[in-house]
């Protein structure tokens, strides 16, 4: 089941829905992971405005988490390559999420912005102290994210509190979706139609139940909470006027337009 | 004015208030910075539950923002004292976040957990690109934090996640003050009673109104979001037991006892 977030263009209200093979969103009454009843309204998916999917309650997010791209990463800075020992979460901030169809502004001082393709995890499940094996048992859905990056800013400062978290340098989505095969699935990102990046969503460093049992040690992961689950391999530098698109098979396409602040 | 979250006993039920100066709490309708209406219940402050005083929409926090703490720390890990350049904000994390009054937990691998009492910035407008001069038209008030730490943690890992946002690990409260005399402030932490840290609350190495504005260049400040402003001094190692209290001028004291898991 794919569960988009839209408004209404005419009154900007806020509704979530379930989108159904028809292109047609039927919203629902309530939040995706609480069973919401449908109000019985139903749009084309045309007719209205797709937004993020969810607002996060924490946003995770694991960083280095395929072996290429930290190799990549590393002979582009000129740094050695450090693959991580342990699956030790990071954070991306509420504030740089923009959605599917909106734009990513490039601030005027930026100068080497590269994109990111990531599979997200979403949470439906209150969640403390799970074995791998029951990891997953927690886990609502699925959407796409684009973890969209300034590599001086990344190298320069202390955090990576502009580098990765500048207002709208977080496209997430279009929709969340309930039925995914990670084993099967590949992500591809594309820059203006031509595809730049290829790999196999699950060829990861530490994956999603590692991540979830080694994070509900010591922390609750909440309804609404998700997890950014890292990239492989390089990104062009990407400019004024780009188009990048993130598809995972079986999750749809996360299109966003690039554009000078 | 100070703003406070309770619950009813009871019920369980939530609301914001007003703190008077008879320590009767006057429960509103709606959020405190949206200029919220009293609905006429009144309670005497005995009779509730403090909740934190908010969920914030992003946490922000400092980190290295007091030139005695930074060498103080670097000190004690056997490592260069390196006071930031610039003031480059940091995250953590929701799930993290108790109440005054209630338990931090102390998890079972745990070693070296310290304290850092810090004042709160609550943001109550929404704001970008805020002049120095302008910055602090966008707070709402202050409380109180105490940024908990696994020393060892902190060392090995390779972000924050539990070293600083291990469940419980994130106290703030009592309430929201927005009438609050920085220049003035002392922040005095005591463990069980004895003063063990205090520090002139304005010693900052880069103030609020530079946090704000140079947050603001790149990521708009939401109404909700907060920012932690980091800590002077040295904490004692605290183990299981512990009362802590950090306690600050104008603003209360957020008192947390320290239980084993």
């Amino acid at each position: 089941m794919r569960w988009i977030q839209f408004s209404e263009p005419a009154s900007g209200a806020m509704h979530h829905g379930i989108l159904d093979d028809d292109d047609r969103v039927h919203a629902v009454r309530g939040l995706p992971w609480m069973d919401p009843e449908r109000t019985g309204q139903v749009h084309r998916l045309a007719d209205v405005k797709v937004e993020v999917p969810l607002i996060p309650r924490t946003f995770y997010a694991a960083g280095l988490n395929y072996v290429t791209h930290i190799r990549q990463y590393a002979a582009e800075t000129g740094t050695q390559a450090v693959v991580p020992q342990q699956a030790d979460i990071g954070y991306r901030a509420i504030n740089a999420l923009v959605a599917h169809g909106e734009d990513v502004v490039i601030p005027s001082d930026a100068q080497q912005i590269e994109y990111e393709g990531e599979l997200v995890v979403v949470i439906g499940k209150r969640a403390r102290n799970l074995s791998p094996d029951e990891a997953l048992g927690c886990v609502f859905g699925y959407t796409i994210g684009n973890d969209v990056s300034e590599r001086l800013w990344q190298k320069s400062d202390r955090t990576f509190w502009r580098a990765k978290n500048a207002d709208t340098f977080k496209p997430m989505g279009p929709w969340v979706d309930t039925d995914f095969d990670l084993a099967k699935a590949e992500t591809t990102v594309s820059v203006n139609g031509a595809v730049t990046t290829r790999f196999a969503s699950s060829a990861m460093l530490f994956d999603i139940p590692t991540f979830i049992s080694r994070m509900s040690r010591y922390l609750t992961l909440h309804p609404g909470d998700v997890i950014w689950m890292g990239t492989d391999g390089k990104s062009p530098r990407i400019v004024a006027g780009d188009v990048v698109e993130v598809a995972i098979t079986g999750l749809g396409a996360l299109r966003n337009r690039f554009v000078a602040e």
